[in-house]
């Protein structure tokens, strides 16, 4: 190969441009050209790409967001769109494609492959980790990073009033945001999707906890387990406890990536490019357990990954 | 004096502590002793009191929160409460009392002082800093810091997407902590109570710059001024641009307190106990310009403080 | 058992809170009692030792630092003071000892359980990450976000005024902390003492670097492999360049726990005290791969752990 | 005038690119161009200049260094040197020119305003505080939270280890970053060029703590009023404690300006563009009090600024 691509896409998530860095840097010091491509999705049918050398990506390992922007791309649902995006790539040289995203860019990217052959390999990313093909993807942990030190924030609060928090982060369809926040913040309870969760247990357990003389309580919900305002009432309602919901919203996205976030970054960005010089197509290149490991693209879209049941029984039981 | 008593009062507010150690330690530099008032007027009412010496008070100058925590208390609006309150100090052989807290906790200290005649000083403590006697109330520093950081994670987003995000602050009937997270934090725009805004005009503003290609914006909207979702809706419909709107909610109020929160409640709180021994009452003890000045209650609460209006022409002139 | 007792050793990390919080917690659910030793070693043998219940661990989970309190405690390498600690724990009646502490720890763990059969198990906890039974110890993950968020302060005045930074970190004997730091800090290079590297050379790449135009560079050496002020000198000296040297210093030993080291000392806490009331013994409690594992600590002392040189190529190839 | 120039001297400190943003941004609001020099007067000398427009500073506001960048220019002590500056200025068709820098920067200008009479405004900045003019100079506000942060974290250690600390923080000739560090954090002292201070008493000090049950203390230092390194071993011969030294070194400089600088950059860089459009020259643009003011560059640089002595006097009363 003598160029190849590289877009962010769906959601931003911290990390994304240590990535592109990563991709950028390796394809340099393998004699190969980079080009970046604007936007996602939308920015390579569009044809909005650009050529790419190691100074593009000088100082940006500790920035959130994507110098590449990114985007949300719903015509490339479309089989015709998906082969305008190889015309346009094939048009300027460009031999491979190294996408850094979530699991709807994963399967764009899936399709793009069986499709067409051209060769793709997606580089997981997204705050919400759910994506198979690797233990973590890239965001998540500066995610649950925000998400702690804001609970930490609020746990002062919850003291000096003597006040219930039902915080609620998000996580449409996965826990495993909530789940880390829960047992990183202390928390006393964590309603997830994956899990059953009963809120007049939970609500036996909170009278209990009063009468042993706790006076504070954070509950952490992830958005597709319930809102946490209609958790925050009917615990009120039921208890007569003080309560208040928060929603942390889309701060949960942004900010200086962490440690962990920048080198799985660096690492799975580097490995990428090796992997397609290699001849690898239509599969994603995660860290599972401490080594990088591929997989075949269909197998990832087809695997749900659930969060560990014993780190969510960690926190319950540690939660007195 | 040979005994006195410090509370802390309505909404908790980073620095509280640091003002909480610096009352404690100065009176025993002072040779007088110190009661900790619990949960505010409430605890007052129900004479919840614990003797306090210097290391009831270590390593605190860096926690949120409160340690003698807080609480809003209805029934003190009522005479005979303060009585009470005056009765439950005198019994202990306290002669005088410390109130932390803001606006509403200056209003009960101006009429138990007023009605009584009992030696109480105010350290103004509130994240709104709504409360005249000062240029700045323990705990706004802190609440800016954490507001402009959540903007630093957002604008993240905003640029990755290219959005246009409007970011509701707390102060229900005030703008300081709006009009400084918006300077600080670069923000297009400000929409704050104190002074007339036009969403015609700024939805006008938003399409130029578009035109221009600027790609993304931030709005802070000040609680009292508006809601976030409202009009991140009208912007939505008005531009035909992709909007966002967060709430910061509670996470205002906690976390470690800023330097600038700490040294100011070190100076008020040692000066508070230095001016209760010389005999001042009835007062807050604030910073003005440099300097701590005392300045009697009854002006205090009869005065509505006012964010600069130059600094608020400075968000719009930086802006573009 | 019906009562155990736990400890903190050696050099202080973030986590350890997190760490006893979840021994005591564990233990309480389990209905067992736990007894904490005061300063180590060096508490065990004075039998400085205290009940300890749910309430005793509270709020603790955010805190840098122990609760505890730490020593190193030389007296520990003999074995008559070991005998006596064994007579100190079981005159108290406790049956089970839980050891959070590094390799001196691990040894001093070693030796008593080797010649006396106490049960005993070891949390690894250490900021250098130097012990064999787990891939992260306790701490580290906090030592090395500290030492990069400290890099990327120093990156902006070598950007801004052009120079050349040489860093150490801790780690007299082990390169983990400098590796990770390195290559999350984006450093240019990483003088390590598990790899060789050459001097001259490293002065070669930077001169050909600033000829291609590159002005600031970041090179991070861990203390074992050399001294900042020596490399720093030498560098100025044959490049020509200018130069300035840091020690990062005891900083990095504190704060706030990452939430890694939170689930990681909440997960192996937790299991200690499960795999000690199910008969283990003389063993080290760590996570490998995603699982928590138990170790022999006999195995653990023979055992030195090296950083992954993968981790060392990709800081090399990712610097341009 | 049509065209200004502007430029950062000195050492670099946090907030400088905010009075960039502020320079840039108000000149084109009135109309005027902006030049950006590069590298402080060595840039100005050798004409490294290029054109600025509102894009040029976007997203730059929280950013430490300076996109300029800075360097210390000798050259610039020579009159002929300021000379020739006045000629690239004017060749160029600058007809004013704004210094954002510190007390050496500050003699640069006010000699080349004395000499040729060009229009020179200077915008304090430097982590020091050492020039007058000004209550706070840019970038002194976060290279105190820098210090104090690492306070916190060092007292973990401390307080873990039953310690003492001897900090060494940067400031060769003023105390003022000492002094609020102290403060701030909590120090049980503060050793400082500006008043003088007595070993001795210190270390009686320290042993009268200990036999009340002080177990850790942190003492800090400012670089102009001693060696950490010596005072650190002359208070463990004398005490028998155990102590360390620790120098923060080159992070105070850098990291993500604090609110406060960033809202005070916007002022003065903003209030230096409209008094050099009202025909102000050879005076420094400050806040003092609540209020903009522009002092005389002659009475700047006569004038030595002291810390406050109730701070000091309040770090002493407030430790025990």
């Amino acid at each position: 190969m003598k160029k190849i691509a590289v877009l962010t896409s769906g959601g931003n998530a911290p990390g994304m441009n240590a990535a592109i860095r990563a991709v950028v840097r390796s394809a340099v010091a393998w004699g190969v050209a980079v080009v970046g491509v604007q936007r996602g999705y939308s920015g390579l049918l569009e044809g909005d790409l650009r050529e790419m050398d190691v100074t593009s990506v000088s100082g940006i390992i500790n920035r959130g967001g994507t110098i590449l922007r990114t985007s949300r791309c719903p015509a490339f649902h479309e089989a015709a769109s998906r082969a305008r995006a190889v015309e346009v790539l094939t048009a300027r040289g460009i031999e491979g494609l190294i996408v850094i995203g979530g699991s709807g860019s994963s399967q764009g990217a899936y399709h793009l492959f069986a499709e067409t052959g051209f060769p793709v390999l997606v580089v997981p990313s997204t705050i919400d980790n759910d994506v198979a093909g690797c233990d973590y993807s890239i965001g998540f942990d500066t995610a649950v990073h925000t998400a702690v030190e804001c609970i930490d924030k609020i746990r002062d609060t919850a003291d000096s009033h003597e006040r219930i928090f039902v915080i609620e982060v998000m996580g449409r369809e996965a826990g495993f945001l909530g789940l880390e926040t829960a047992l990183a913040g202390g928390a006393e309870a964590a309603l997830l999707p994956e899990f059953p969760w009963d809120l007049e247990e939970l609500c036996r357990k909170i009278s209990a906890w009063e009468q042993r003389g706790k006076r504070s309580f954070i509950i952490v919900v992830a958005e597709g387990a319930g809102s946490a305002a209609e958790i925050s009432a009917h615990i009120a309602a039921h208890t007569g406890a003080e309560t208040r919901a928060t929603l942390l919203g889309h701060l949960q996205r942004g900010g200086i990536p962490t440690v962990d976030d920048r080198i799985l970054a660096s690492r799975t960005g580097a490995a990428a490019v090796q992997a397609l010089l290699e001849g690898a197509k239509g599969q994603t290149v995660g860290v599972i357990g401490r080594e990088v490991a591929l997989t075949p693209l269909d197998q990832v879209c087809r695997t749900k990954k659930k969060p560990d049941p014993e780190l969510f029984a960690l926190v319950n039981s540690l939660a007195c």
